[in-house]
């Protein structure tokens, strides 16, 4: 499925204006906006609350316990981009640091989505470099495998091409692809629209039941009330 | 085992000020008090760490990916209620966020406990209204297919009734039957009298063997010490 | 495998000073200068975010929800000691809370390992006791059957022998067996020598392919570029 | 929740026959007579394949690590039971062997249930004592802590009332509450009925498409077919 | 990154021929022989041991508790196809039994991989019907929501495009691309061609080390013997 | 914790005979004959039912996805032993199939036990190899990095010497250590003596309750009777 040893330079990304834009809405509402897919799984969590990112993937596949690849990447990131890395097994190992951070981040990547381990959490917290990831361990890797990069990788789950849009933040992580991008944030935006507007009306002691105009169709559902 | 497609409307709660002072005393507590049963699984966990809450809980059964009947138990909250949501199978689906925690803020709840998964936490904890849950999830769900609302429950491996107390915080989840709802707390009063003046001895360095007559016991049982 | 019911007493330490300075290194970096060995297992995690600690270990044997050997362990605690604590069975329940906490402190301990539960997470935090455990909850354990300390333990997959050093943080914990201890610190010390060195690099935009001269070897390994 | 240290003798039963003929219509066709609700969680697995079981529930609450009760429920099987037991926290520890598969069967069980672990499972299969269970483990256990027999029981996450109907086999296990036995009956027959006839059909190469009359509600659901 | 409501009717199959012979070499030698990928995670586990199969993929996408993608399948297969089913979130139902199984296979179908939950496994045992699966559960499914057929899905951690070479066994469930079935199956071929006279020589006690030429390469590594 | 790249060559083992025997009692009769201690975890599990074997251990420390220490640890297999393999991080990767147990077999070893996966289960079977497994999968592993041979290692939790006592069956694995080895035996023997009895009586229909004389120890605990 995979080809290993390669590494594509030159990918095409998604507009980076709507890639920025994107996360603004943030992974619940795009989810949504995309027709609810797209959502890699939940154990993914951030090492730290509060980071809300989007960008263009650079995709990076990892041999489990290596993280040679990740030294491979960093020449290909380009500001505005988050890094995408899956693992060919389930690997909690610790993939990702503070020095590799440094370097990522001094090559402009706003992220890294790692389908594996990731360690120095507290001094990543502390230069604000978020990570999400499956599990957080001191245990290091190696670097004598090839992997690849700027391949298509499932990632947690979730298939990943090269320049596709990735929003993050506490709730998770979502894959935009590129050619949907621009349509999605569309949608993002026509669902965020009214949303001050109801959340206004449910502060003010509207029932959902009445401002979605669902008891009917709970009723023809078959609801019964018992008092 | 569940009765589908019902509502519950007058259910007898446990007395408020009861609900209310159990909540003091914390769920680690609260469970020696009941003769330590009644505990959810521990993997439900709060969306922010330090809420300290309880009420009287009311129930909703949820279908898989389906939170319609979250919005019909809306209306069956009284202030002081907390909801307990339980789901017909194992999911980890975002079934609950910003807008339906202004509207069951709204209507006088107090949290959210749910054997399922939650989004929008970042947006939850600004407004502050906790959720306990097994997972953080930005996939959304469905209105489509019915459950029911304040049917006994299953949540989290713990019989529900609507009206029980829920006591929860940083350690976990406790249903008090609403029977034992009284005589729960004076047990856990009872618990935490002494418990100032025992820690005043611990912190003094008296060893709990002493202070507890442990010796006579453990040597009784076969303890040996080697030098 | 484990003698049960006995409490060694004396047992030979880890030179203090050298377990002191193993701390600053923190778990990542001492687990790399041991050779990659002595981690426990990463689903051990901190009960609050930032702790930094190391010390000597004081191991305890516990029975499945049966608290009772921690409090014969803390006679056997000195001021420096980290209490490891491995349970016979997987085991969530919350065998360690504020009292012993109060009590283990006061004794000198620095910190609790546990693979195990814990509650009274909020008051553990406010009082600055740090615990690496499996698992909050609020159920707690009995005292009716012997265990043992300060004998040899396997906790969450790692062999610990009383008088270890471990080192603990956000990353997870790792032991480092007494008779390595000093070699141990002076292959971190080693390590970290040139760390700021190369963290200037890397921000300043050097590669990691440029710096540790991996472009041959990855060339050889095959790697190919494709524009 | 639990009432701790009781045993009720005299529990009222599902009628014989009609558990005895929900066991041949096997947990599936159960599970959706009942309205797909009452089934166990799938983790519970049979030791052995090929059983095929129903009978009306003895229910037992375990304490963990301790098999006591179940010498305790022993004694109140009736010819026609099976034995649901429950523990207070998740354990795999092996519960149940040999000896007290003898005894059960003498008794006239004819089946265990188990939220934990079994352990002489070829002893077991050779008996022909159907169990299923969590874990499958050498692990023993203590005759210590009291727990209960015949109060309701959350086993594997359903609500089991003594003398509800168990039917269990290669697919899992399915409670069918008394009150509910007689009409599930029913309602199980009724789907089973022209079972056959469309095996048949199906058999013959006619598409559950065309039989199920599903391409039309396909097409209002908007499905497109691309050549 | 999924379409959803569409069926793809004339896709392209890898050869037929190709796809028979490579299953005569099972999972374990088609994965190296691919370069040790394409493996789809080991979770997924045969109902019953020994079954050994090949085909084309037909892919399906399921929404949790919804088979109603299933019978729109049934009408793509054609003889010699392997059906591959995604779902879109973790779920262990029973998407998948007796009926179905029996229309697959009169339409030609030779196996189900499924990620997700299949039932009546004792019949399809009977029948002779192989399905890899994450979980055997009673619990049946809804015909509710589209999904798709024949996109590329991702099943178990790993993307399947439609007629893609699928080849399962015990050991687990391989998918070769159809770009890369006829050079896989050389490879697999050339792997074992020297495997008896290998088995040959290793029965009558040849090692390993010798007969693969390790002892150099191990002595380099600085490995040492220690009587 | 671990010593890398090295072979114990003449390590003490258990007496033959002792072991021999120990099997016969079976892991669930060793593992309470020795206090209740040595079991590794149940996740180990057989890849076929029915094998029932004892032996002196064989300890080997593998890298994940790295097999190439099983090979040199053919050449130090005597008759009569079993190989216990961990691996320094979780894994499910395949590191033992056909080729491995056909040199393994012919050095005399008994079985494997191995805390990662293993493949080509089916010819294991037709050969008559038994492995204790974690996992089955078709993933290969490479022969890059070394580990040990017969040092003390940590497999499954449980902590193993070279020369102990391995004892597994359907119910698991246990290891004895070699100084407890004939002590241990003596114990099994005894609780085996009068199972042959026990077995009749409770056949019979005598309860355990009588047979065990619980009647009055579960009086005093409190137990009540409610009819």
């Amino acid at each position: 499925m995979y080809e290993i040893g390669v590494v594509y330079r030159n990918i095409p990304r998604a507009e980076a204006a709507v890639a920025d834009q994107l996360g603004a809405f943030g992974s619940a509402t795009v989810h949504e906006a995309m027709g609810r897919v797209g959502l890699l799984k939940p154990y993914l969590r951030p090492i730290f609350a509060g980071a809300q990112v989007s960008g263009t993937a650079i995709t990076v596949l990892l041999q489990p316990g290596d993280n040679w690849m990740l030294h491979v990447a960093a020449e290909q990131i380009r500001p505005g981009d988050v890094v995408i890395a899956a693992v060919t097994a389930e690997s909690t190992d610790g993939y990702f640091g503070e020095l590799l951070a440094t370097s990522f981040k001094a090559q402009g990547a706003r992220a890294l989505v790692i389908d594996g381990g990731c360690r120095d959490v507290k001094a990543l917290g502390q230069m604000g470099f978020p990570v999400w990831s499956r599990a957080v361990s001191a245990k290091g890797t190696v670097k004598a495998t090839l992997g690849s990069v700027n391949i298509p990788v499932v990632c947690a789950g979730a298939l990943v091409h090269p320049g596709d849009v990735i929003v993050a933040d506490d709730d998770g992580v979502v894959c935009v692809p590129r050619a949907m991008a621009a349509r999605t944030l569309e949608a993002a935006a026509k669902r965020e629209a009214n949303e001050a507007d109801k959340r206004a009306k449910l502060a003010a002691g509207v029932l959902g039941l009445d401002m979605y105009k669902m008891r009917e169709p709970l009723a023809a559902a078959g609801l019964r009330y018992i008092d």
